[in-house]
């Protein structure tokens, strides 16, 4: 659980390359230091998440952290990163595990789009479905691509310590001419490319809740076991790399090879070995992405809760599920790549950002957690804790702004752009839900009585049958201010209708009945529709009465056992409904009374609600 | 008006080509005694038709003058060749138009199918929006048609007639050599895919009430001119084709020239004349596919009002045109000729079996009118009347059988087995709405009254607010017997609500009025929900009561103004309604108290309603 942050250690290397290429085999030299600085900047978040996981063993994702230290807006802030840096983690996951599917059989080279749609959409069913993940599921290809790779680059790095040279079985592609010199900006550039080889280190910190008891040394171990793993990775592709001479290559081409796919394919060959690493590496990348598609509807949900997304976020589906954010980050998503052609490499300068802001606003959060707790407590040990968040705070809202200078026309303004957009239209809803709370819980605390006349009563008739007899004996049953309205003409105006029958009818049935009981006889009215609607008339009849005077509307309503019955029946009185639950003039309620062509019993009733698979919520013990 | 029933001339003799192509330039030659046949059929339609306008002044559809005569049996036949037929219509009327197009504009040959759909679409939009048609719109192109291609073709008859031998402008294409000889089966083929030209005739008679008055005259006069402008283009056809040297090209094939663009370029080259008359080909192609539009859902109405097809097919939309009827006619359509990808010749042998089988069916129909009519009148002219329809019956029949014949493998069988289905799903709709009927109709014909029993309240709330105030003060009013329920851990197990502060409000707010009042105490529960639904828990307070006494639960509806509040709401009791109505254990009603975020007035209502088009239904005088 949670060891899937290491899959972005096969996009993070990549990206930093994909920039130094361009200074050709002098770009590989600075491989090194660029990996040196990001494993050190790992080595502070590892420090940082360490202390958040000890001061909120609940949930510390970096959206309660920042809105219960820093106000809500600060929340909004973070929840705003977090929510793009979700979107993107499962875009850039997916083209990563696609570019080294195409690697490993390059004759999809030409599909790489429709590759990333169909992983997107099998993991949206997946999620949606919210079926139990099983542990061996994730734990294969994860423990797989570590032994696999790390054993590799691990016998790599030896070999190339012990001899200094070393021929690789495979060797990749000639490095291509240096186009450019290898500058200081290039080098920033890269190193703002290679930081999104740290997005997934948050991950822990958001779940802690997940995990065993005792929770937080599960979460402390686990935290530190992805930057030794990430750190362990990131070092020998570096180094190996730099040995190989292995190269970033352009995904849109074809002979498209990942760096990790060179990487393999130069220390052990295409073979057997090979196309398991390869495999992982897209499990655990699939899996990176899925991680996402847990955390984002869960942080919708406390969003929503708190009353800045609009609430269906919050509410959970048959299966458990926050369907709707997943519907959200599943279309996004698709958006996202779409535009993107599925190209991983256009798709890292957006990323790194939203990740980068949120690492701040949690780690600034936390510093202002301590600065609090020291100026009542003044102990030592929170002193050093303030030093680590806040210098934490500082390196990586120091790598943030890197990040957004280095990479602002190469796209990530449009994430600088999406970001603040997020977060007014988050204020937004915020101001929407208060004001609608304003007005309705606002006012009289008294509750005024009603008055004890009887409400009139309106039935709209199409026809005299059964539907229409239990609609009217409600209505004779709820006040003796009946109305009974039959609208003519509603097919046109060559549409001629029996009234005469009508009439006859409601003597018949209606009239004798209540003349023997001595009750008091509704009123009948036949009227004709201008429009071939019974809106019209209907209101007309309502505006009739004194205006302060409670009107129900008494409609027959004709209930289908199949869905494809529905295709048989007009339902006039559903748009009737729908109109006047609108109507605003006149206190005014609507009473339907079902006639079941099949009805349902509470047995089957009970039977639809269970859901097939009774699973707690959130608690994933 | 009915004009259109021309443009059938620009396909049906390129039909019959398409198969005499086969037998090379010795097809050629049969063209002309293939179209004298079909001519001398076109002329029995004449005499039948006429009669058909004599006695049904009404509306003397096939699907009417067979339900009246044959039984309403029969009429279902007629009405589903009809349907066929209409369907058929419109495709190939649209791609033998696509097909004049690429004629004139070769480049756009690899774009039938969209042009196709395109065409649909534009011809679905304008029929749906119901616009009047102008009479300029109509008769413009088909004057012009009439004009340009009768004309040319005129004039090329008489100059083949005088010299007997004439140089075309343009030549055509040579003939392709001969694939088989010209065998009798050939020339039934030909013959059968020829006669596609007639289909248009029948659109007189169904349209008897859209001409001024005096109806029969102005019906007849327009009776007989399609009848001769059809049967001299026909002729004009046959003669300049066989004279120039015309054969049939593959609409699939680029290069494609239709039967009539060769015939107009040889006839007056490619100048503007060309041009317009192609346009105007293509224009009253159009105009006829519109016609089905026009007929189709008028014909679905009728046979939805005798209770064969879904209602919603009899149901007049908004703009006064049967939108249903319109947007089954275009998806249908759409599906054909994407399945055909939009090949004129592929779709004509599905074609005529319809039209030739309502054509039957009307003329078997009025034979039957007269027979009865005889055995009261006995009069001579009725025998004449009689013996007429009754050829025409047989002759018509028996086209039918040489069409089936010599078209099914082609693809008539398609039509013999979707009509016969027609048919069966048109029979268990009736079957469906009488069984309904029973239920609803029968039974007690004296109305059992209401006990004088006031109804048991159900108030299911969520939180205190003026939307459940308002609904509680509606409950109070209708009965004694109310009961407030609110659920809890709808969010799932970890939901944890203010059940406490919950309580308080409704003492605070409720019952101290109540107290003050001494009116009766309604009943406050709060119950746990298990699989986070209101359903469930609800219907075990409604089983509580004895079975026979009404419950009425009153739900409290927030009405927003604008769509995009939707949104934000998740409208629980939208689902909790749709599932009471559809409970059938105990005698139940929901009543919706609606609480209006923005609600319209009368006059917002009436301003909706009115159709911005205020025209009458069918009546086209």
């Amino acid at each position: 659980m949670g060891l899937d942050g290491i899959g972005s250690a096969s996009y993070g290397p990549e990206a930093a390359l994909s920039i130094l290429v361009a200074a050709g085999s002098a770009g590989l030299h600075a491989l090194g230091p660029i990996m040196a600085v990001i494993i050190a900047l790992l080595a502070t978040l590892w420090f940082s998440y360490w202390q958040t996981i000890s001061a909120y063993p609940g949930n510390g994702g970096s959206y309660i952290v920042a809105r219960e230290n820093l106000g809500p807006v600060a929340g909004l802030v973070a929840a705003s990163a977090l929510m793009v840096d979700y979107v993107l983690n499962v875009a850039v996951g997916i083209s990563a595990g696609v570019g080294a599917l195409i690697s490993a059989i390059p004759v999809l080279q030409s599909h790489i789009l429709l590759l990333c749609l169909s992983i997107l959409a099998i993991i949206t069913l997946v999620n949606l479905r919210g079926t139990r993940e099983s542990g061996l599921a994730w734990s294969v290809p994860t423990y797989s691509m570590i032994v696999c790779l790390g054993g590799l680059l691990l016998w790599g790095t030896a070999k190339i310590l012990a001899s200094g040279d070393v021929q690789p079985l495979i060797p990749p592609p000639a490095i291509p001419k240096a186009t450019e010199a290898l500058s200081w900006w290039l080098i920033l550039r890269a190193f703002a490319s290679g930081c999104t080889a740290m997005t997934g280190v948050e991950a822990v910190s958001n779940g802690v809740t997940a995990f065993r008891e005792p929770r937080q040394r599960y979460a402390h171990g686990t935290l530190s076991v992805i930057v030794l793993v990430l750190g362990f990775l990131l070092g020998g592709i570096a180094i190996t790399a730099h040995a190989f001479g292995v190269m970033a290559m352009d995904q849109s081409q074809p002979g498209y090879q990942s760096v990790l796919s060179q990487l393999v394919a130069a220390l052990c060959g295409r073979g057997g070995l090979y196309y398991v690493t390869i495999g992982s590496i897209l499990a655990v990348l699939c899996l990176s992405a899925n991680t996402s598609f847990v955390d984002f509807p869960r942080m919708c949900h406390l969003v929503a809760r708190d009353g800045n997304l609009p609430r269906p976020f919050a509410v959970p589906g048959r299966r458990l599920v926050y369907s709707v954010g997943i519907l959200f980050l599943a279309v996004s998503c698709g958006a996202l790549l779409t535009v993107f052609g599925g190209i991983t490499d256009r798709l890292i300068p957006l990323f790194a950002v939203g990740a980068f802001l949120a690492f701040t606003m949690s780690q600034a959060g936390m510093a202002a957690h301590w600065w609090r707790k020291r100026s009542k407590e003044r102990s030592g040990t929170t002193l050093a804790k303030l030093l680590i968040n806040g210098t934490g705070a500082c390196i990586t809202g120091a790598a943030l702004i890197i990040i957004v200078t280095a990479k602002f026309t190469e796209g990530a303004w449009i994430t600088v752009i999406v970001i603040p957009l997020t977060i007014l239209a988050l204020l937004a809803i915020g101001r929407y839900y208060r004001a609608l709370d304003n007005q309705l819980l606002s006012g009289d605390p008294v509750f005024a009585l009603p008055s004890q006349v009887a409400p009139r009563i309106l039935v709209p008739i199409q026809r005299w049958d059964r539907v229409t007899a239990k609609a009217l004996r409600y209505a004779i049953a709820l006040s003796d201010d009946v109305t009974v309205i039959h609208v003519t003409r509603l097919g046109g105006p060559d549409d001629h209708e029996d009234n005469e029958k009508l009439r006859r009818d409601w003597d018949r049935f209606v009239g004798r009945s209540m003349r023997a009981e001595r009750r008091p006889m509704p009123d009948f009215r036949i009227m004709r529709s201008e429009y071939r609607s019974i809106v019209a008339p209907t209101l007309r009849v309502i505006e009739e009465g004194r205006p302060d005077h409670p009107v129900i509307v008494v409609l027959p309503e004709l209930i289908e056992g199949s869905w494809w019955e529905r295709l048989f029946h007009v339902h006039r009185e559903r748009r009737l409904r729908a109109r006047l639950l609108r109507y605003g003039d006149r206190p005014l309620a609507v009473l339907g009374v079902p006639w079941q062509l099949r009805a349902q019993t509470l047995q089957e009733q009970l039977m639809e609600e269970e859901p097939p698979l009774a699973v707690p919520t959130t608690a994933e013990e």
